[in-house]
């Protein structure tokens, strides 16, 4: 028998996977429940406000491990453009191995609940800044041309589009096409001086 | 009283602008039938087999008004960088303007219900194949530098990334971002020469 202190963990994870796979408004309290074989009287304990607090939780437990993805990724290369390949060709290996069910978990939430609810919104625009910044970082470290933060921004914006074109495709293009895409931003700012038309952040 | 034989119509443009806001999973039929004054009795009689159908009919109903976008937006531009600002401006704008609840009416029903309903998800694939076949044709007519089809994915890929990231983040930063990275694509494969590590669609 699982220990009962572990039933709000076992909660977030069952509903971190559940949305990943059938969005936030097509998971019901009861399927999460059956999943994490938490007992129901333990949900209102851990999650009086229901389930947009476990979903928060859940949003802010999935988002560090892609966090974690990134880092993965970027630490094993030795340029740029070698990290954003290994990250975009691992989320696609990952995704295709899931039999093109399991959706970014951030988005899955996101797309059913913003703008309504503003604490979902905010739990989810924090986590994809967290991605962007570790790309950031890591853009920096090795030396990647142009603009660290609008790499760190591109690399969400062209995972989060692959990820939704994959779906619909089922295969790994997209993730190709993003890579591309993203690789091409510092190789235009390597050939071309002045930068025109940079993407900035406000 | 609108007439009878424009209920179809009615709960077609009703559910695609409600799933676009809500997703599949968030929009009852009942709302559906609230907001497109449809009678009750209409809808079994137009859709036999459920939500399912209606779905598919206002995702194939959405998707053309955004190829048309996607026109619109190259026809008035002389060159193919120009019709990518313009039609990331415009989608973002749009978007701005719905207060950031205007999702991509094609995105919302693809994550809710792909892989599981293989109808809908080939649906949502028509689709954005349709986009990036008309960015491919519009691409090719401006002389855009590079692989015609590679640009059609990049596209749809940069637009749905960005549809994504602005709901999080409540601005247009992510649209002038995927601009930049589409454009980055012909540009590099304009100064490079072989084109290295180019993406191909096999």
């Amino acid at each position: 028998m699982p220990r009962v202190s572990d039933a709000r963990e076992r909660m977030v994870i069952a509903a971190a996977a559940l949305f990943q796979q059938q969005g936030y408004n097509g998971t019901g309290l009861t399927q999460i429940l059956e999943v994490s074989a938490a007992p129901k009287g333990s949900f209102y304990h851990h999650f009086p406000d229901g389930k947009e607090g476990l979903a928060e939780a859940a949003v802010r437990h999935a988002g560090p491990a892609i966090t974690a993805w990134v880092d993965a990724a970027f630490n094993q290369s030795s340029s740029f453009e070698d990290g954003i390949d290994r990250l975009t060709q691992s989320v696609s290996e990952w995704f295709d191995r899931s039999g093109w069910s399991g959706g970014c978990p951030v988005t899955s939430v996101l797309l059913d609940t913003a703008p309504g609810s503003e604490r979902l919104r905010g739990a989810c625009r924090d986590m994809m800044a967290d991605w962007a910044r570790r790309v950031e970082f890591h853009a920096g470290r090795l030396g990647a041309h142009g603009d660290a933060e609008a790499l760190g921004l591109a690399v969400v914006v062209g995972l989060e589009g692959a990820w939704v074109a994959a779906r619909a495709r089922q295969d790994d293009v997209p993730f190709t096409i993003a890579a591309a895409m993203i690789k091409a931003l510092p190789a235009q700012n390597a050939t071309r001086a002045p930068i025109e038309n940079s993407p900035t952040l406000g």
